[in-house]
């Protein structure tokens, strides 16, 4: 009994003593959260929230690691270039030349006149009509020969510090922590459980139906096409209603092209008590610094 | 210390001598399973397959219930005669006026010779266009209003007691159990977590991508019919797909259609350990007899 009792209070003072955001500068930001968690969390409380529903979705790129450069983007680039070797013909071939040429404002034109329909045709090339395990291998072997080209690190060394404890911190207090973002399902799912923590079924991205069929005599899921659906603004809320019926009631997303604002609108739909997290990045010596455009 | 140890005793003697599955007949399906749950939840043993990997997939309509009606088609017909109320044109227009006046000749020629095009057109009046809190409320009246016709119980007593008994085993053993259903996410979420204990972000079935938009001035999740994605036959793996990122181990289905032989297929292409069960309809007396036409 007397050991036990003194395993108690060691246990109290040790989590007492523990910061659960050490890296989070004190401040507003982080005192709302902290005082969000408890709140909903504390049995008879009158914000309490069942642990079914404390569902918190992250979106990844500018929110969870490095947005500069887009890495998926970068993942398409490097499949080109090694594809290339392959396909002699497209050295002439738009738009495989502009990417072989290293021209970025082929691209940026193609975003901002053309829908982005070039750059569809890169991603069809990179991401469809290989077995999944075949696709997953190529990601894999992507994450490990790269780098980031201002902090010569892996793009998952990139990842933000303060972010990882969040997710941490939400998940000690039984949340299920998503990422909700405009990645592909499947490519951000193969650095998502080693980096993040957070498993295949909690990653909600943008996505084609693959399909599943015979290859070589055995079956497999093939990456496809179909039913293409990308993952930003107002098809957020979408999907994560498509995943999962539940409105998350906290969401954590940053600013630059007001890609998260609808997820983080839908959250305070929930009639649950309900927390939203806008990352600004203003520090353009430790990482870049961006505002959204329309400030919205 | 003499209390404790009187009381572990009791709970596994309780353990042992209690039936997981006591509506089962005792044979060779129900120890399968038994033994398959043993090897594969017992740590050290060669088979052992860690929890998170402990995904179950199992079909709706006739494997968790009775699918002679199909109960979401009961819904569009309930759903059409209410709606005929404010659409007196109806009576003279197909599909409707064939609903309206009971032919049921009429759907199944459609989807015989047809692709169900017509049946698509009374989907999209009875399940698209409506915000979802509407559509949800919608189904709950009519599964409180409306009753089987053999067994003139409401359909959510027409669930097999045998399955029940199975997904609680599976989940005491630290399974995931999901619906993988042709039925719509929306409409099965409705009655899934009252009636199998299947939480909503476990469900997954036939979808459309909502809408998230403004509604007399409030953001709300509008039912929609973009990216329609029906999950049949070959497409339910790549929905298992789409959703968890994992092959499950072991998956329930149904003979009639052969809906479920791919998602069966899918499971035996794990390199875990495996199970496959598949239900054949053979009670005219208690239920409906029918077998797979194919053999499949």
């Amino acid at each position: 009994m007397t050991l036990a009792f003194a395993l108690t209070c060691g246990c109290r003072e040790t989590a007492q003593d523990t910061d659960p955001l050490p890296s989070w500068n004190d401040g507003k930001s982080k005192q709302s959260i902290i005082e969000f968690v408890e709140k909903v969390t504390k049995p008879g409380s009158p914000d309490f929230v069942p642990p079914e529903e404390r569902i918190a979705t992250f979106d990844q790129d500018g929110t969870l690691w490095c947005e500069q450069p887009v890495v998926q983007l970068e993942f398409v680039i490097y499949q080109i270039k090694k594809m290339a070797l392959d396909h002699p013909e497209w050295k002439d071939q738009l738009p495989y030349q502009a990417i072989l040429e290293g021209d970025k404002s082929y691209l940026i034109n193609d975003l901002t006149n053309n829908h982005g329909k070039e750059l569809m045709k890169l991603f069809a090339a990179t991401h469809t009509g290989m077995p999944l395990a075949e696709f997953d291998m190529e990601a894999k072997e992507f994450f490990n020969s790269s780098r980031h080209p201002k902090f010569n690190k892996m793009y998952t060394e990139t990842v933000y510090q303060p972010m990882l404890e969040l997710l941490q911190y939400l998940r000690e207090h039984g949340f299920k922590t998503y990422i909700c973002s405009g990645g592909g399902n499947d490519f951000m799912r193969v650095i998502a459980e080693d980096t993040y923590g957070i498993v295949p079924e909690y990653v909600i991205g943008s996505f084609a139906m693959n399909t599943f069929q015979q290859v070589d005599g055995s079956w497999k899921i093939v990456k496809d096409h179909k039913n293409l659906f990308i993952n930003d603004k107002e098809t957020k809320p979408a999907a994560i209603e498509q995943r999962l019926g539940r409105i998350p009631i906290f969401v954590a997303g940053n600013v630059r092209t007001g890609g998260d604002i609808a997820q983080l609108t839908y959250s305070e739909t929930n009639s649950l008590p309900n927390f939203q997290l806008l990352i600004n990045h203003d520090d353009d010596v430790r990482e870049f610094a961006y505002a959204e455009k329309d400030n919205a």
